[in-house]
């Protein structure tokens, strides 16, 4: 019986699902991609019949064979395990420990802050305006984007990518942020190490082939 | 020459320092407090002599020798690959990828947005009061551990701990932040399962040990 092809559901623009997607394609591995909507219909990670795949209601998420891995962090660190090469985290712990700390530094203390959900309850739960909303987004990547330079420019082990010249789960996770950024209008110029590896890495087909305009469900 | 002792920079009540501590004591690794007052003089964390040390100016970092580990699930992960024994990850990849996606969930889906530096800009940004700010907090705790109950209920996987009979990553996650709907006086009842496995986790001494509490520089 021939192997059951990988399954990411997400969403064009979710940045999350944009990490994963960038993840399986260094490896090359194909997948089929099950688009959540999550606007429609209050929002399709809702439904049943997602909720019954992941009862956390959020993408994106994996599916490969019986199993279901959550989290775009712990999809992509299972991938490495799954499929070791191209390697996305160096060899020796030092170095992977930078690594999963560089993304760590996007997941966990830029990109939460701003999510839908969040900018909603600031809407509805503190009668924030537009501009409001936009300088609060603006604020977390600015603050965030701030540290994330500091941590590039002055570690020697930064090359042409996050860590040393071959892209992987820190790249994964910066890219998307700063597709976040340039939504935003947040000019670039303010981090200059960020946007030179921004743009090393959008060279790469891999890169390139998982961005949301090209994904099947984008507008 | 003596190996130097590993150097832990927290502050009793940071539940990302905390989290580190509970790794630090499973795994029996002795190490030296270096507390940063996040409050006192604008912040010690962006002091001169802590920035030289971690340039995104955020704790909890570890020091063990000339290299320092940022981000409390990337140190753990640190932690687990230098000092293997006892394992705070299972064996097998499919069970590894669980206990991270449960360890993220709450360390991007749910902390982020209770942190200190964002209840400030609710406050200063958008006139948040007191009681706005209780709300906000326990409303990313309850969408948080609601989300997780089911997780861990629905899951047979789920044992005395988080993930089996273990405690592991996602326990020494798990219990920081129950620390926390704690001390907002949310009511664990609405969440059995996390309730039960926080229980479970402060009969051992080093969840014990590591209580905001009993650290050295708690008031």
């Amino acid at each position: 019986m021939a192997a059951e092809l990988l399954a990411l559901y997400g969403y064009w623009r979710s940045s999350a699902a944009y990490r994963v997607r960038i993840a399986l394609n260094l490896k090359g591995l194909a997948y089929e991609a099950r688009p959540v909507h999550l606007l429609r219909d209050g929002g399709e990670q809702h439904a049943p019949a997602y909720r019954a795949l992941n009862p956390q209601q959020m993408i994106p998420c994996l599916r490969d064979g019986e199993r279901v891995i959550t989290q775009s962090v712990a999809i992509i660190e299972y991938l490495e395990e799954m499929h070791p090469e191209p390697p996305l985290l160096p060899a020796d712990a030092r170095s992977r420990a930078r690594v999963r700390a560089l993304a760590l530094a996007v997941a966990c203390d830029i990109h939460p802050l701003g999510n839908l959900r969040v900018l909603q309850y600031l809407q509805a739960g503190l009668g924030a305006d537009d501009a409001q909303k936009l300088a609060w987004s603006r604020h977390w990547i600015e603050a965030g984007f701030d540290a994330l330079e500091a941590l590039l420019a002055s570690n020697s082990a930064t090359g042409r990518y996050c860590h040393g010249d071959l892209p992987g789960l820190a790249d994964a996770c910066l890219v998307p942020q700063v597709y976040n950024a340039l939504r935003w209008q947040l000019s670039m110029e303010r981090w200059p190490t960020i946007a030179r590896i921004h743009a090393a890495c959008n060279e790469l087909e891999a890169f390139q082939q998982a961005a949301p305009e090209r994904q099947p469900d984008a507008p």
